[in-house]
């Protein structure tokens, strides 16, 4: 399945999504879904959780835990999911606070999968 | 209840917990509880979590999406979830890979208000 329509599935079937994306952790964006408007920036946001990823990805290497699989980040306003797609792209999902965060994760978990092989 | 009871508290009622603790943003530990050895370093993780957490703090300001309330970092070998106390300290959990992450969630969230309380 195309990337895009893989994205449109996640953020289509998941209450209170705001976005979906695929996106290096150099902050540049491979593919992006965004469903509606939200109260604060979307490309700032994944601009900084991408350089804050890296930051998580060389902490995990220096602790020797293993790689990095999931991060998942809550605010006042937002839950955000990360899945580690490979060792330079990352898939996120954006949703409001009161959205559905364990459906969200399991779907993010589950079409990763999909968009790892999309992508190599 | 004591810092170190709540925290005994945490670490006992959680299959695969490795560790609960207290800590400053500085990397500073306020109070610790190892339950067993693990195979990497839980120092180190919590001084590198610390550093970590202190970008995506700095992250979700730029961002203004609220103030940071949650985050967890899922590795091949480990669970680690954070909860914020207050400006200045967050409590996390670190779990085996293949332990009970919800239930350690949900633990760590109820006894956060307390833990806050105790150190106000």
């Amino acid at each position: 399945m195309p990337l895009k329509d893989t994205l449109n599935a996640i953020v289509s079937s998941v209450d209170g999504a705001l976005a979906a994306l695929v996106m290096a952790y150099d902050g540049i964006p491979i593919e992006e879904i965004a469903v509606e408007q939200a109260e604060f920036d979307l490309q700032l946001l994944s601009v900084e959780y991408a350089s804050v990823l890296k930051e998580i990805k060389r902490a995990v290497e220096v602790i020797k835990a293993g790689e990095l699989e999931e991060v998942s980040i809550a605010t006042a306003q937002t839950w955000v999911v990360v899945r580690v797609l490979n060792d330079d792209l990352f898939a996120a999902l954006i949703m409001k606070r009161d959205g559905n965060f364990g459906k969200g994760r399991y779907l993010l978990k589950l079409k990763s999968y999909g968009l790892a092989r999309e992508l190599s």
